[in-house]
């Protein structure tokens, strides 16, 4: 990692660029970046970014249009770019052509017939080929992501951690397939994993088939595990929790989450540490080499 | 395969005990083996088994009292046994202990532990250590199982093609994971993954997103791929589609389904490929030694 990178030195080189996808993650990062007394210009995607990031100095532009995109940065004398908050693939209906995207559409519709992370890291190198500087939340605001370690009054036991470690192999076994955040496990057996629905929707899906008896378990059983896919790229969509994470897991009746430290951003460590321990939950920042023996 | 575990010589053994879990299999293994003029006798685990179980000759016991299973199956002179249906794991409190399951509680116990597989497996393997013979639906009605090829008047494409080696790919590395039975997935891009919620769960999911707009595909897009668990035990458990697979593919937009041939039950092939024909939507049985090559 350049020096360059480290959030110190970044403070003296003009404002961060933030684009911004869908979810209030970017907000997050916009407010923790803005505490470090560094500039911050927002740049939403119609359709995707909270109205909300209009809270800070702003632009908006459609997701595709690339010139766009790079004149509006150059524009606030922006170099350093982080990207936050998802895109749902977009249909190339939804595309706004100009330009520059004319010039790098075939390379655009070739990484369209991958995975998102495909699609959202070719455009990081899009831009980054632009003269930009594409670097990593975790760079630019170290403290937003998870620590190592337990977290809150709640404690894993044994079997807790077994099953940590064997959703953690579990998902890192998904990552040729460009899949796989978030995985429910409860004595080793698979609850449930997420693809498309996000790890909102897989909550949903457990504390339903729970309440109807589908899935037969004791009150409270079962860890979420969720982690960076291993082949993504950092400087954008790393998982995210919160307080709101928690609930979901007090709801789907699990006794805890563990998440991979320093690759998942909490906006709000201190809300959601306080919102666990009311909960009777634990939360667990998992070193991202845990053994993968089960 | 021995020979005696074919459909023909198996005809002069004796009657063919059938232990029901959930689901309209049970029945359909029933139909299809009585019509080859053997004998059955189905044994249902209350609350699991469809009462519908009542139309041959049947008994009724409770999961877990395996002495009690043992006698019925003993009383019908029965030697050839198939398990069909799920189970979906009991909590231990259902299980109604006899003397032969408290001799056995401390294995059943440990089985336990894992997955689903391993419980099923587990108990079929206690059966059988008891003189009986557990065989495998497959063979005791091999045409209840899918073909190999294309089976209806519509025909996977190359995309498709790509799609569904990449989904049979998948499930094979969840394996290890006692995990997933189907995976749906669009230009190499994974909609969802089967756990916990079954087949039609999942489909019913898809379905949502779609109509919801949180997933954003072409109008008929996406391969469902189902196969059998790769270390799973073929004599119990494996999968099956129907006509209703059918309708929820199409309610799901989805273009088609991919199937492990010989690995994969159809209680009636005709009116599956039928709603699939109807439906627009192919069905194609795959091998199960497809080429992993992505």
């Amino acid at each position: 990692m350049a020096a360059a990178g480290s959030p110190t030195s970044a403070a003296n080189e003009g404002p961060l660029g933030i684009v911004c996808g869908a979810g209030n993650f970017p907000i997050a990062v916009a407010d923790a970046v803005a505490k470090t007394g560094r500039p911050v210009v927002l740049v939403g995607f119609y359709g995707y970014a909270d109205p909300a990031i209009e809270r800070f100095p702003h632009e908006w532009t459609h997701f595709g249009a690339f010139g766009r995109l790079v004149a509006l940065l150059r524009k606030h004398n922006v170099r350093d770019v982080v990207a936050v908050g998802s895109v749902y693939r977009p249909r190339l209906k939804d595309f706004r052509l100009d330009w520059l995207t004319l010039r790098i559409l075939p390379r655009l519709a070739k990484l369209y017939r991958g995975g998102d992370d495909h699609l959202l890291s070719g455009v990081i190198q899009l831009v980054h080929g632009l003269g930009f500087r594409m670097i990593s939340v975790a760079d630019v605001t170290p403290n937003i992501t998870v620590p190592e370690g337990v977290l809150g009054a709640h404690r894993p036991n044994a079997d807790d951690e077994a099953d940590i470690r064997f959703g953690h192999a579990l998902l890192r076994a998904l990552g040729p397939f460009d899949v796989g955040q978030a995985v429910a496990v409860s004595g080793r057996r698979v609850l449930a994993i997420e693809a498309a629905e996000g790890t909102a929707g897989m909550m949903a899906r457990l504390a339903e088939m729970r309440a109807s008896g589908k899935l037969r378990l004791a009150e409270n059983a079962g860890v979420l595990v969720k982690a960076p896919k291993p082949g993504q790229d950092r400087r954008i969509d790393l998982p995210a929790i919160g307080a709101e994470t928690v609930q979901q897991a007090a709801k789907a009746g699990l006794r805890g989450i563990a998440v991979e430290a320093g690759g998942t951003i909490v906006p709000d460590l201190a809300a959601m540490v306080r919102a666990a321990d009311e909960a009777g939950i634990f939360i667990a920042g998992i070193p991202p080499e845990t053994e993968t023996k089960r």
